[in-house]
């Protein structure tokens, strides 16, 4: 029986079915140049002005009593202060706590919401639409500004802004430990004819880094516990996740190599610039390059509609919603696609399990970037929602998640359709077509006004030809425009020749692609890597 | 003979006529609250949007090669680089460097150019507007955000913000040391019966702080060398120069006492609120009213017009000058009105010099704060321009200024004419009517085109009915109305009863004077102190 789709709310029928529809107008759109500016300036400045505009009224910063931290006071109860409206180590929220609905025993057990998650009958579902890089993709991307603290899960390590920090560092000091300093290229090794970030290890068997990054980061617990022959391939890089799987590697090295080609290319042509300048100009070129897939590629893939989305600055000189940026709770929660990532891929043909490839460079190295790009981008992802996780990202994915939208003390999932502008749904056939899935949502909360966030979002079903179910697609689209357009390399003076270089500003206005990223920065085989977030079938409609 | 007016901009000269004359229309416009509203919103977006807004291309930190930073790799030219884009301990520039102008020998030695601002056979221009509250208020309210940084001077220790850190400390550490942790009160003393913030030193004769107010600030290198019998009575608080000049404390300790009364105030009122949630919300209330003070009070004050400015923060959704606040060198530099402070000043009734008034804290106990708020307003500032500064502050204020203007290579006075919308001088009677004064820059400078930011701004003439020469006019308008009314306290979804109480936002929204402030505070005498910004002449024309 198809889902109940009364409470969708008529504006968002309507909107949905436009933006999905007409193929034709949206064309003509899309390739009149004004009106496609016109269009992409609307489209944004609807989607973020879906729900109120930052800044937040509440941080996290309002809880710290839940997890005590001897450098501030207790508080009681949720008001502002100059404090929680200022500290941007603690996370923001879109909306208030609500202790009554956390309160203990309203919610079922966080055992019990396992079952909601896990494979059912180990049945995996693919994805119809995206290949394996998306999930790679994601980690990658999201990993470089929603950071929840390791140490106080109420606090984060993020400079709430699409810096590259993963690439580059999280600050100038750790920054500085990555760069040769010389034609402001980044450290860099050659192995088997290709360049790849250096060894962080001096000495494996010890657990000993190299001096020169020493104070990069602190290594994850789990890569303390890695056998020396693992730990002597991990790379030196801008974050402590960044060699967790070799997805993530794969994009890492595709910026080194981006980055230290862009310096030598100024090099070449401003012959007179010492190293600071080729080094910052290149990293300017690269973010842009990178916001540009963002916007082109990556929103567009995940996005149902027939209009492409653009990276047009001088579009949103006058908007409410340019203010500082701030990554909350919530951005976070809606932005952990666990069940995007198979259980097994295939490696050189061969399947194996999802669990050896983390931590794993060899298998990077043995292949060569290319290849790996071209094999992850010939298999799918799996389809997000519930009963779709792979076992071992169950207990460090998706129930870390669960409890810390109750640490957050988040409302529910019906309130937060409601800041969406969805109408709060009253039957569990609203969410989903999926019978077990309502059957198990009953069992364990009762009453759709019971059902938390976290698992709300996910127990929507995926929208047609989009990778997200809808207040996911609602909340990413808000967050993510909102803190992406704002970044100062994309603001009115800054965004122009004078910041980039001539030949910078050229590359920056220049059409591009991922996999435009990856062919330039392999060596030359004769052949294009096929680099793409889509699936085969769908590679033609989407890409056109 | 009068100043030639021909560069003055037509448009200027328009602007400047209807604001300050048709005094009828203005009050009808000032007392119809829609347009009044409307007016206060175009005149602000006007005033600011005469130069680009924030965020800045560049900042002082792409002069770090002039002061060695071993945090930093050195900088041989201007460019624009992530760090500088983000990093707010270097303070920002509207205009980027010009080291051509700034080279070696282009500009007059730097002790010719202290002859500029002298006092001429040792006469004093007085002010016939201001007060000598004025100079104290500025002093004290521009210390809690143009804060250079003493070791480097490309850097800031500001939070970028009016956020009252001069009396709440500048981050939640220093905050701590000043909470008593009881009812949401500031640490104070009982002295006369009035109230007073603690003494700072434990052992003065030794020079050692209190236990509880080590670390609260380093001790200026003025502060260390002085008496122990003045060290006795200086007080903790929250910068480390609120205790440089006997007005900087009374506005101190105005705040202090507003705290406490708010604090108990509110515990009146919601018995069940714990010290946190008390001393939160007494320093949001504190701060909006502050805010009040500064744009109904000060800034009506400095501006000629006919129309008054109003607190309005719902005008302002959607304002491109609406970025992220950084304070940047020319605002600091336009700020400061060493020349409004006089050599002298009465006390008690008779006349001492205002050297004598530093770090004198006995001065303001012996006699309590209304009395020395009413005595501050009975005397005349001095009129802000050249040849009118005190000569303790050439050597400790002008010429570090004009310093600080070539260290951070800052291109001339006329290009910041041009930047603000006033035509490039020609001459020099264009700038001052003051033949002396017309002299000694063309025997300086050669030429209008030489004279530096710093000297050009103090040499214009001050307009007629206002505090300011037009060019520091307009500059001040610019960074303080961009950068006051993006307070997070007064955001869209913050300024509200839930953020300040439904107390305190019945208070935030009742008419307030400084007056009110200060007789609120004070022992009940039976009169009402007199305290305003206006000279006795203007008191009536100013304040209605």
């Amino acid at each position: 029986m198809p889902r109940d789709t009364s409470r969708d709310g008529f504006g968002n029928e309507v909107e949905a079915y436009v933006l999905t529809h007409f193929p034709n107008i949206w064309k003509w759109i899309q390739d009149t140049r004004p009106l496609a500016r016109l269009a992409n300036k609307t489209l944004i400045n609807s989607a973020i002005g879906k729900i109120p505009t930052r800044p937040f009224a509440y941080s996290l910063m309002t809880l710290e009593n839940v997890v005590p931290d001897t450098t501030l006071p207790k508080k009681q109860d949720t008001y502002t202060s100059w404090d929680s409206l200022n500290d941007r180590r603690y996370t923001g929220r879109h909306l208030p706590p609500d202790p009554e609905f956390n309160r203990d025993g309203n919610l079922p057990a966080l055992a019990d919401v396992a079952a909601l998650f896990r494979k059912r009958d180990g049945k995996t579902t693919l994805s119809p639409k995206s290949t394996l890089l998306f999930p790679y993709w994601v980690q990658w991307f999201t990993d470089g500004f929603l950071r929840t603290d390791r140490v106080n899960r109420l606090r984060n390590t993020s400079n709430h802004q699409i810096d590259l920090c993963n690439v580059y560092g999280l600050s100038p000091v750790q920054t500085r430990m990555l760069r040769t300093f010389e034609g402001g290229r980044l450290k860099s090794q050659e192995i088997n004819g290709e360049e790849y970030p250096p060894f962080y290890y001096g000495d494996p068997a010890a657990g000993t880094v190299k001096p020169e990054f020493d104070g990069l980061y602190v290594p994850l617990s789990d890569e303390t516990r890695l056998p020396a022959e693992q730990k002597a391939l991990l790379f030196a890089m801008g974050v402590e996740r960044a060699n967790i799987q070799f997805g993530y590697v794969m994009l890492n090295t595709l910026c080194l190599r981006e980055h230290n080609r862009l310096a030598t290319l100024l090099a070449g042509h401003y012959p007179d610039w010492d190293d600071e300048r080729l080094f910052q100009t290149a990293r300017n070129i690269l973010m842009a390059e990178i916001m540009k897939i963002v916007v082109e590629e990556y929103i567009n893939h995940i996005a149902p509609y027939n209009f492409k989305f653009i990276v047009d600055p001088a579009s949103f000189p006058n908007q409410g919603w340019y203010r500082q940026n701030w990554m909350s709770v919530e951005f976070s929660l809606v932005y952990r696609w666990h069940s995007a990532l198979p259980d097994t891929l295939a490696y050189d043909g061969k399947t194996m399990p999802m669990v050896g490839s983390l931590w794993n460079n060899e298998m990077l190295l043995r292949r060569g970037l290319g290849a790996m790009f071209e094999e992850t981008c010939a298999q799918p992802a799996t389809k997000i929602g519930l009963f779709n996780t792979a076992d071992f990202l169950i207990d460090a994915g998706e129930l870390p998640s669960v409890q810390l939208g109750r640490t957050a003390q988040l409302p529910s999932y019906n309130a937060y359709r409601e800041m969406c502008q969805y109408p709060r749904v009253t039957a569990f056939d609203q969410i989903t077509e999926d019978p077990v899935a309502q059957r198990e949502l009953e069992r364990l909360y009762g009453h759709v006004d019971k059902i938390e966030f976290y698992v709300g979002l996910y127990a929507e079903d995926v929208r047609e030809n989009s990778a997200l179910p809808s207040l996911i697609g609602r909340l990413v689209g808000i967050d993510a425009f909102s803190q992406a357009l704002t970044n100062p390399l994309l603001s009115e003076h800054v965004f122009n020749e004078r910041t980039f270089s001539p030949v910078g500003w050229e590359i920056v206005q220049s059409p591009l692609t991922l996999g435009d990223l990856v062919n330039r920065n392999t060596p030359a085989t004769g052949k294009r890597y096929n680099v793409t977030f889509y699936r085969a079938q769908d590679a033609v409609a989407g890409r056109t």
